[in-house]
């Protein structure tokens, strides 16, 4: 039966300090990293393996992914980068304090920018410094100026169904390496979670959340393999 | 016009211990790291950058690439991984000191196994601790005994032109990390070494070695980068 594992990347830069940070790309703290050294050897002495990687073009998933990998001696194993896993779009959040932002536009609001389904914070302005249009990996794709969770949801489940089902019913073991909220839209699809809980389910940063699958990709079971 | 960039991994555990290494899979050194990070940084500072990475399924070249991509700000490029550019498997001398193996056979014959073109050493024995056949990444593929370098040759030319030159001239810049005989492999190729000089040749660990091509793959110049 198909095994599909998420992880979210360990502690980054920006967790640590309280910002937002969407597609900003901030790296992993010493604690980020450690905590992705650990994923990989709790993987290794659980008996986890994988024939297929996927991860976003984002440093901190990517070295989450690396570094768990080698914990397990799996680094030869095929990844494929995209960046329809990219945490989802703060938009004209990112690179604000939370804190910050609470006190100007009030913590009620900033929780529903937050935490909502569909309402996406305002859009990054033109010029802004966190501005990605010069950026290469995103040469020829539409970058979003912000996104809503749902916005996210429309980009990673339509890369889920053309990449990563199909390589699961083919009988790979498949690990992906992500964020928050392109695995909370992949969580809300496998467990049928709705549109009102899903923003409120926390992943938990470097923490390996198993899924046994049916064949036709139907949970049976789904794990954090720290409680197993 | 086509630019191509080889780098051999940094220092290993086994190149510090003086043993013949091979398909063993052996990390880098802290000194290994450093190189790596250090190739990284003077290629970003030269400007060169890339589209496609090539390198074997062997951890100490798979991390050189890692870590000289990361400190590029390229960790999210495409990465392929595949066993042909694996190192020359050096059969039964794998997992010996150098010294001792010259003790017990001979500097000279030590010597032409090292540095001839075509004789391999003598095959790795049946159950020695330095057997592959029951790691997964090797599955389905045939693993050699022993190889010469015109052995190692003749797997990795087939790769270069299935997969790297066509990539090349489709006007994709390339980078390779990869090993001291698989590189010799498309050093000779590109360069038209001779058979009696190639094994003479060495490519120094974390060394960025260039290649401005022609369209049809001619070299129009190789240099380190450190050089220029």
């Amino acid at each position: 039966m198909p095994r599909l594992v998420l992880i979210r990347h360990g502690q980054s830069a920006w967790n640590l300090e309280n910002r937002f940070t969407g597609w900003w790309d901030v790296n992993l703290t010493e604690q980020g990293v450690a905590e992705a050294q650990a994923a990989g050897a709790l993987m290794a002495e659980k008996g986890l393996d994988f024939d297929r990687c996927f991860t976003s073009v984002q440093t901190r998933a990517i070295k989450t992914l690396n570094l768990a990998l080698e914990a397990m001696g799996r680094l030869w194993l095929p990844v494929t980068k995209d960046w329809r896993l990219n945490e989802r779009h703060y938009g004209g959040l990112t690179g604000l304090d939370k804190a910050e932002t609470a006190a100007r536009h009030g913590a009620e609001q900033v929780h529903v920018w937050r935490r909502s389904f569909d309402v996406p914070p305002p859009p990054l302005e033109a010029g802004s410094p966190f501005d990605l249009g010069q950026d290469r990996r995103y040469a020829g794709i539409a970058i979003p100026a912000t996104e809503s969770l749902k916005d996210t949801i429309a980009r990673v489940l339509p890369y889920w169904e053309a990449e990563i089902a199909p390589a699961l019913r083919a009988g790979e073991r498949v690990i992906i390496s992500a964020h928050g909220n392109s695995l909370r839209a992949l969580v809300k699809h496998l467990s049928g979670i709705s549109d009102a809980e899903i923003a409120g389910l926390e992943i938990p940063t470097g923490q390996p959340l198993v899924y046994e699958l049916t064949d036709a990709l139907t949970p049976t079971d789904r794990y954090y393999l720290s409680e197993r």
